[in-house]
């Protein structure tokens, strides 16, 4: 029991030197990777850049007590620093409110995982389809990387949609600041081929591939104390380069976040959206990292890491976090063994935050805007649009939805329209289930569709199989269906529900085929049923159905027709 | 091509002499039923009562011409009318603007059918399961009852919910009217013996079950007249008694709803919910009624028809119109043949609305109250909460929810809680399948739950049934189970996917499939799949599926284990 909330007792107990080694090198690389990106998110989540390293130290924290991956890192991420800053920027708030916003928004997002934990409801990030994530994430990194534009150019442009953006890039390009371009242009470069280059170069000087993998993730790091280093000798913040700026030294002290009602009401829907997309992005990294080494997520359990670790964040200075891709795969790859290397990458975000923030003043904010376009460009998969469109127009549908609304009318709309897409169209698709009228194999029991195969039918008897489980969605449409074969055929006199496919009926179905059942009895029609699977037949033998129902219900479809005919 | 816009063509070649006789019959007896509910419901709409006379002219022309059930009634229904009272009584309208959003109202409804008609989209209305129309229509009559207390007491009560119809009623119960009562009282004793009593009267005088019948029906327009006469004879309008009073003589002038987009915005919610309600009452209606005759609705053409039908009412003087369940079986059971019946009941209506509007003047409204109260109780029906309870506990869940919630917070928060609750309740059964380990039953090829048969089950090979379409809702519930399966058998080399239940599959569900593939390749796990379904098979085919998968596909499960054992 108490291993099942605090998941952490499992590898306390068998924790050693060998482990503790592994985990500390995992966390050293960990932290230098995330270091920049954090202080990137935060500015792309409108917030002072301090605030990235607080968010980046108490839920690793958390998490490592509380869950059930063994190398999920949490923290500030992409996509959710981009719907933090599309939540609050519309607010039209002041800087101290905006960051109390901001707060809240982790506080009430953490509460409600929590609470889904609590009451087991895992099940609904269920709803985010694949595509839609996909899709979603796309275009996310788009508008993200879009955003980001100002500040290689030194400009300013405002907004959370390629509508917004374009345009005020546009207006303001008059104003290119040339001495931010020369930092940021090469700094955007250095990252864009040091990703495979670094790698490549050092394995041509024969360094091991997995030694050469690390140094190119940790590039980054290189070009912001080079950045920060040129930035501060030659003086370039007074001739045009925006740079971070003094901040306040020291860990952060505790916060609160708002317990105001306007502002839980105003902030509501995009607590709802944030704490989904953290929750889907989250699990679908842990799932997939557990699954490489046979280890078992529980997702309820998840909801309670990924919850606890946004309310813990909200009190003291950070912001909403997730379990991040990037992060959590370089942690693997860096071979961290447990959870404790979340718990060694904290302790040293907490030394860096104490040692390196007075270092920021001089770091460019174009530095971090190329960090963050090239951490996300790995992010965009267009290619899902031709993948959907091939498999099918439904999943098509939803994706080119989410990704045009998401770029168009932004990240709450793009997402939601994506879900209700999907849902929309799945229930569309079982709203319409394939009926096909079967027949007998001559010679066999098998009974086909007679469309498709030389089968025996009879004038006075009518076989429907039902691919599909019945339920409220599609009793009418079964009905309409069923009533126009009946219309067609006059000498009928038996009609048989094959019910092979039917996994599930609902009250609505069974109403429906009761309805049926009296309709053909006036025309002197017997409605029967076959091949009802065990929980089917349990559920209809509860109420009066098989009373009245004017036929019988057969085992098989073969004793079905033998018997009527 | 015509004859499908417009059904009636196909009635009215073979119009003849007969059918215009029995048409006619069937037309009279409606009128005199249809005039005190018509006048009864525009009052429950908070309307003049002249407004449900207008109403119930138009309509019938125009679904006579449009529409595909022969029988079906168009006209102000008591659900719609509450529905139509509740949107627009919270909107604090000056009288003269009720009367427009009414007519607004209307034509927003009717606009969207027929927009849904026209789209082909008239599967939405199957969104609302039986159990959730009955729960909602059950609730919506004790509403309508509770508001017309008032009226049978003449005092005065206010309010769309029991919360605050109740504590209303409670307040003014001290002003009770005893002339009011002394009327009310009589007339609601007549209408509730006089539906079973009348028929059994006339029967025992030896006349026809039918006749007998017609004249039970017929019976609130005896209340009407005598209660008219009584209060015109002794002026009781001068001592306490609220009757219709003078209103406007002659047919309905042109009306024009607004397009004020401030009205649209504010009245777009309820429009859908009218138009969506409206139309799933009329269809269940005309196909219970066509199945008794072999005869045929079109859902998409029934939806051109009443939103047409809508559309022109909110042009002369009429509000919200839906095929209601009394008139139609009204108008089924006095033998009309062909839509004409309608129209020569809408020459009628158009004849009384002449003839008897000046005789509303000493009508009391505590007849009309009371006339609604008789006509909605046959629609509670309080039993579904128990037969819901029997069959399961989901569906249970959703009409509990429809019926609290519109009792207590109002009759739109009641329906689309009922439709929110009955989809999430769907979606929650099919994202957790039934998933079973299945073995050989020896001797034979058929597969079984091994948990609940002797079967013979293989080491190296883990055979496994899901009984569920493959979607992005239940994918990663999947995932969770298979894994957890693997991870309990270390000596695994294959696992094969029986998929005899899977009627659909969607690209959530084919990239699952391929991670699950990938990651149990790195395990030296094959993954196979058995008996896929043929429009499955053609899915899969379209993109790299088969060449990705590290297994087979089997034609059978049989063959699949004898293959790899």
């Amino acid at each position: 029991m108490a291993r099942q909330w605090l998941p952490a007792l499992a590898w306390v107990k068998t924790y050693n030197g060998t482990k503790f080694t592994e985990d500390s090198l995992a966390a050293v690389i960990v932290t230098i990777m995330l270091i920049p990106q954090s202080l990137a998110y935060a500015l792309l989540a409108g917030l002072p850049a301090e605030m990235g390293l607080y968010a980046s130290i108490l839920p690793l924290v958390v998490y490592a007590f509380l869950g059930t991956s063994r190398v999920l890192s949490v923290g500030p991420v992409a996509v959710m620093s981009l719907m933090t800053a599309a939540a609050l920027g519309s607010l039209g708030l002041a800087p101290e409110q905006y960051i109390t916003a901001a707060l809240t928004l982790a506080f009430m997002a953490g509460a409600m995982l929590m609470l889904l934990g609590a009451l087991r409801l895992g099940f609904v990030a269920n709803f985010m389809s694949h595509p839609v994530v996909t899709g979603f994430i796309t275009a996310s990194a788009l508008i993200i990387s879009v955003s980001q534009v100002q500040h290689l150019l030194g400009i300013e442009s405002h907004g959370y949609t390629l509508f917004e953006l374009l345009p005020s890039l546009w207006k303001s390009a008059g104003q290119l600041n040339w001495v931010t371009v020369m930092v940021s242009a090469p700094t955007l470069l250095w990252l864009f081929w040091s990703r495979n280059g670094v790698a490549k170069l050092l394995k041509g000087w024969g360094v091991s591939h997995s030694t050469a993998q690390m140094f190119s993730r940790i590039s980054p790091v290189v070009s912001v104390v080079a950045t920060t280093m040129i930035a501060w000798w030659f003086r370039l913040d007074e001739i045009g380069l925006a740079t971070v700026g003094q901040v306040p030294t020291g860990l952060p002290s505790v916060t609160l976040p708002s317990f105001d009602m306007q502002m839980w009401r105003l902030l509501g829907g995009s607590a709802v959206l944030i704490a989904t997309i953290g929750f889907v992005e989250s699990i679908s990294v842990a799932q997939g990292l557990a699954a490489k080494r046979r280890e078992r997520i529980n997702p309820d359990q998840e909801l309670l890491a990924l919850g606890s670790s946004n309310v813990a964040t909200s009190f003291f200075g950070g912001f909403p976090v997730a379990g991040g891709f990037s992060r959590s795969v370089v942690n693997y790859d860096a071979g961290a063994a447990t959870p404790a290397a979340g718990l060694i990458a904290a302790l040293l975000m907490a030394l860096a935050t104490l040692l390196f923030v007075p270092l920021l003043v001089y770091l460019p904010k174009a530095t971090l805007a190329a960090t963050i376009i090239a951490a996300v460009w790995s992010l965009v998969d267009i290619s899902i649009l031709k993948t959907a469109w091939r498999f099918s127009k439904a999943d098509f549908l939803a994706v080119l939805a989410t990704i045009v609304l998401t770029l168009l009318a932004g990240v709450e709309i793009g997402v939601a329209a994506g879900v209700l897409v999907s849902l929309i169209v799945h229930l569309y698709k079982t709203s319409r289930p394939h009926v096909a009228v079967v027949g007998e194999l001559p010679g066999t029991e098998h009974f086909r569709n007679a469309a498709r195969h030389e089968v025996e039918t009879h004038e006075t008897i009518l076989s429907i199989r039902i691919d599909e489980s019945l339920y409220f969605a599609n009793t009418r449409y079964l009905e309409d269906i069923i009533y126009a074969m009946v219309a067609k055929r006059p000498r009928l006199k038996h009609v048989i529900l094959m019910c092979t496919a039917v996994n599930e009926i609902d009250m609505s179905a069974m109403e429906s085929i009761l309805a049926m059942n009296e309709h053909l009895d006036e025309l002197d029609i017997k409605l029967h049923l076959s091949e009802v699977k065990g929980p089917v037949m349990d559920r209809l033998e509860r109420g009066e159905f098989l009373t009245k129902l004017s036929g019988n219900v057969y085992l098989s479809q073969h004793q079905a027709v033998e018997a009527l005919k």
